[in-house]
């Protein structure tokens, strides 16, 4: 548990919350008084008027920093993950107001986030999915890459094939492929299960599809999966990662998608645990029940 | 919303949590000095031991009694209710320690109480479900009829018919037919739908259906459902009303279910809300998001 | 079983498969041969080029017609269905190819036909929605009302209301109301229940909702529900009618969904039986088990 | 793809459908007659009446045979397979009737037979679970340890752990774990997700839980899994391993799952392919839609 300690950290945000701001102020300045050297990412140093620090462009963040701190939300942390991914740095995250499946440390546990910075902490290892369309840029994705129809009202016929097998041919709304990271986010919404962040798998949920013998396929995150839209697909449905990107499919055009061959490396406090996370999320651990009329 | 008072009121629960005793004690108390005449049911007064109140056998209560109030849980309210249907009086639920489906006053809300017995109540009718096999005598259900298997590993095979069209053969765990009532127990941890308290509707679900485009299906409560057990099945599976009675059933025998002519009257405080209990029983009012990640 | 025979009727479809022209063209043919006034629906008879036939706009046809004969598949029975409503005529579906919920007539069948209009056939009711966004025209909808994101990647903000009461907060990429007629298309393929069209209840159902404890509500059909987009939703989501109609709605505003004065009469041949259309349409019928594997 | 030919086989098979014993036996004559040296297990035997056959017992097998063949439906292929792990043998199924997720050779298809036995084939392997309570000899599974109520009318409540982390409390009439052969059999028909046969994970799935944001959880197969009976709990559960073991367990103790050391090894014909099969026992292959009446 007692790893190299970070000497060297970077603020990343996003605008948004109100409180966003004091937090990073706040947490900059503690930082300087136990004698870290704090960069802070150009769009990040906006939300921070008038402070003396340093300031840096995503691209260069590696060259001043051992370590990516991001305070927010769990969407602030997947936009940092996409920096820290480019930039190859381990990455931490402070919660902005309540607990999220990925930032796992209050803004006011001050010494919690010492004692990562002194080496008291767990490493974990995320994979990411790297989605394309022919010959085009491959767009990364930290939780899912979603296939959506371009018009609300219309669905989509497409045919999946992972490694070169054709699985099946769907007609629905579209097509989430998550990765465990993934799996407590969109996809949990729409009935897929919860792929324990460990596993290298990756889940297939149908959107609201016509066949109703269709259910989420888990299947290994080294997989080939080749979606192609048919012919007659009337609607342009485009293809979302981490609900940022957007890439417009035609016609007879094959989404494919695949492992990225980088990890990400999540730092979390010496006494993270991902099921507590759940239970708090997910609200397990109430003891309200809706059968007392039964057992009781 | 202004109603007849209620002058005589029978008390009823039934043995389980240390909270109830005190709570009969102190409302039985209270009832007597704001000149409310008392009497307890028989199995509930040994749970008062030592108290100077008219005890009455449960086949009597309307002989004194105008309103039965049961002090518990939703399971203690479904007991109490088999007995207000027989004895044809209305019903009033005190909860125990948390929200109930049923049970909504808190016992500390003597305010609460003391308004709905002078006349500030709503009234709401629940009807019942009838279930039989041949020519024996019928059982009640306020929440749902359900066929189980005998054995709990082996499936039951069996024909649905409604109003005498046959409907679906099913090989499955069991089946829930489940009124609006029953639609938040044990129905809805079967992924059944709620049914409004107001619709004159049953839920037909399938448990653990072999065929996967098994839904489950709404009907008129009025409808006459016949489950018909197949021939071939080995099990000797049972029916159970409102989780209590249990009758057996045999390869080739038939469960008729309909509707029971006599309705449930509710007495509710003139401040209930369905939608609020609904709120609070399912979590519905958190906050927390499984999706900021996406959409921040 | 014996009704009032049909003497004049009206042909509607749409243009789609190459089978509806010849199957339309013989059909008059045969209603000819039989001595039924046929008309033709104007944008229908751009389909049967050159034959000698009445064609009357969609507005008149009531003045011509006792019966609308729709050809094709769900999709163009739903299409007629508007126009039925509007002229207060039943209506009777042949199916192009395969059977539909709501066409249940194979083209080929012509003594079924022939049955029907000679007066052997079932009548039956079903009602409509009406959805109205503040004081802007009403959109019908015999399947759905669907609330959809402006922007398939944005979920939307909104509480909802029946009869004036707050029901719940919804974060969720969309909901669906939907009629029993409607509960077996689009509202399926999300989760939700299968409602008997006999049965006077709407289910709404979530799209996607953040609350992982959400299940689809059912209610009766004359509720006044009320959908309030929340203020601080981003995107412009719209509502959508039978998958036809489109209206935006912006942050703030009402969309208004209650029980049409109408009903539609849908006339069926004397066999029909819906549960019978739901074994085939669904794949009930099939003995093929998941399971053997336990039970055996 | 060529791999070693099997020379010496074992016959396997169980009671049940009459159309075994003719297959069995014409099968037992084709190997012959392809030079095959054939054995048959002794209950298997009594099915083939008048046969000179080898008869040996299921603890022999692997001194006789290099390939254990079985004649039936999943479920004897399941059972088969305890046969084949305690004998250290692959395993091929050929059908009874219809396709099965793990008998994927029609009895007719005699050359697909002669193709494998002669090298022409797939390996695969599939791992067993191991479940156990205290010191009690461990049961194994192919398919899923089930944990039932011993009264079907009563829910259990428990405590799950993974790898000594507390994971939930749960209420619920019982728990699934399911390898991903049993993905597709009972876990199936509970809402489970589909996982790949080469996923090295497995899937908890409770069984009517009271927390209603309760999610199947899928871990990697190798996690050690322990449930903790509550000291409250009223009923006898008990654990069943592939539907056929059963081990009660009294309230306070503790059922421990865990990844078998061995493998089972499947035999396929050299064009097997599970996306397949998965299509044609779930039905995908079906054009029919419940949704044209959408986007028609």
């Amino acid at each position: 548990m007692s790893n190299s300690a970070f000497k060297k950290v970077a603020l990343i945000s996003r605008p948004g919350k109100h409180s966003v701001p004091p937090t990073l102020i706040a947490l900059a300045r503690y930082l300087q008084a136990i004698e870290i050297d704090v960069v802070v990412e150009s769009q990040t140093a906006e939300m921070m008027a008038n402070q003396a620090l340093t300031i840096v462009d995503r691209q260069a963040i590696a060259e001043h920093a051992e370590l990516i701190i991001v305070v927010g939300g769990d969407g602030s942390f997947i936009n940092a993950a996409h920096i820290a991914a480019a930039q190859n740095l381990p990455i931490l995250g402070i919660n902005r107001g309540r607990l999220g499946f990925l930032t796992d440390i209050y803004p006011y546990e001050l010494e919690a986030i010492s004692n990562v910075l002194s080496g008291q902490y767990q490493v974990e290892q995320r994979f990411m999915l790297e989605a394309h369309i022919g010959a085009a840029e491959k767009a990364l994705a930290l939780n899912e890459v979603v296939l959506l129809p371009g018009d609300a009202a219309h669905m989509i016929e497409f045919d999946i094939h992972i490694n070169d097998n054709y699985v099946c041919h769907q007609r629905a709304d579209g097509l989430i492929i998550a990765t465990p990271t993934g799996s407590t986010a969109y996809a949990l919404s729409g009935g897929g299960p919860i792929l324990h962040p460990g596993l290298n798998a990756v889940v297939l949920l149908p959107m609201f599809p016509h066949v109703l013998s269709s259910r989420p396929i888990v299947v290994d995150c080294d997989s080939q999966i080749r979606i192609e839209i048919s012919k007659t697909t009337k609607t342009v449905p485009f293809v979302s990662c981490d609900g940022h990107q957007r890439i417009a499919l035609l016609a007879g055009e094959e989404l494919c998608i695949g492992l990225h061959q980088k990890k990400i490396t999540l730092i979390h406090p010496h006494n993270y645990n991902y099921y507590a996370t759940l239970q708090t999320k997910l609200g397990w651990q109430t003891r309200a029940s809706i059968r007392e009329t039964i057992d009781q």
